[in-house]
């Protein structure tokens, strides 16, 4: 599979990239505005796998070009920036790719920070809105710490939880979220779901800030048939 | 520390009149619009703890009377009932009660269960502004399974998140859902931060809609401090 990473040069998209590269055999293209910045990026990445043994296919370009032949895009770009960037991309992203979105919309008071939901319902409808038809747009990694996922020697452990209103697309992202080691991808259903799962973001950010032993935490999803802990 | 439950006869208030029971030494006060029935329930909760060889202090009367003397109040009532009950008990409510709420507003369509925000921002502050200034009110258990904390049986095994403005009062209330075996209260923070804590519920259950293993599901917020499983 072809993956192409806008706004990979840093964010989630660092991570994504060397988790991919570490975990799958998926090619990984890097993109940024300035295609010099990717290939740095792409470069930086690749050099940091290959040095713990690996032997990914990580390249960089300008946006375009990195999106042409692409399967899935993850737009890794600011949550009120991604509505632009798809729109700008339009003709450039493959008809039946995935595109991927991580972003949340948040504000920032006294008391913590919130979910900010815009008035289309959630960041993932705004972004499938901007996306020509024949693309499907798919919302995932909103809760998985950044800075973490960059970290290759942080086991995770927790989940994303991946919205989309095409069934196809929905499980593709599934299994290629399932593919990081650590990560479990858990099916949020339909995009109309999007706005609690985009809420996560603002309430782990809270809870770092209110307990001692929660910086850049995460979530899982416990029930009677996936216990917090094995036992 | 003397505990009323209202609306204890059922929902998460059942759970948690059974839980205190068992695993502390506070006096539980089942509340119900009919006297006869708040005892009935406190019978039954009494004597299933009585089987299991404890010996709760559980005793049942009506809303008004239930209150009476109480440090603590939860108002386990449906969502848009919850500032109703607050204020036709205004006078009854000791003036130095903390008014717990694990109440939260959802709104249903064909593609899962939403969170339904109301104007004021929280069922919490909703409940917050019903309430007499002496009186603090927390928000907790919104992510708590309510068959699954009446089930004596089953481990937990997840977290609360609480929400309050008032710091001793929120301590007060974290210390009591700590004092539930298998269950870990995390600090939310004020009541500003309630709408993505009262969001929960929606998540979990669309979760459980979308993913087999999921039914029931509560959740664990992970970090490197405090990892999913022991290892």
């Amino acid at each position: 599979m072809r993956i192409s990473i806008l706004g990979g040069t840093g964010d989630i998209g660092e991570g994504l990239a060397l988790r991919w590269g570490r975990d799958t055999d998926h090619e990984i293209v890097i993109g940024s505005r300035e295609a010099d910045r990717a290939v740095t990026a792409a470069t930086r990445y690749a050099g940091q796998l290959q040095a713990r043994g690996y032997d990914p296919t990580i390249t960089g370009d300008g946006n375009e070009a990195a999106v042409r032949g692409a399967d899935v895009v993850v737009a890794s770009v600011p949550p009120y920036s991604v509505a632009d960037a798809i729109e700008q991309l339009g003709e450039s992203i493959p008809e039946d790719a995935i595109i991927v979105t991580p972003a949340v919309g948040i504000k920032r008071d006294d008391d913590g920070v919130h979910y900010h939901r815009p008035s289309v319902g959630s960041v993932t409808r705004l972004a499938a809105d901007a996306a020509s038809e024949s693309v499907s747009v798919v919302g995932a990694f909103h809760s998985v710490p950044a800075q973490r996922l960059a970290d290759l020697d942080d086991p995770l452990d927790m989940d994303t939880i991946v919205i989309g209103d095409d069934t196809d697309a929905r499980t593709t992202i599934l299994g290629l979220a399932n593919e990081i080691e650590g990560l479990t991808a858990l099916n949020g259903g339909p995009i109309a779901n999007a706005p609690e799962v985009e809420s996560l973001t603002a309430l782990l950010i809270n809870l770092g800030r209110y307990n001692e032993s929660l910086h850049e935490a995460g979530i899982r999803v416990v029930s009677p048939d996936r216990p917090a802990y094995d036992s």
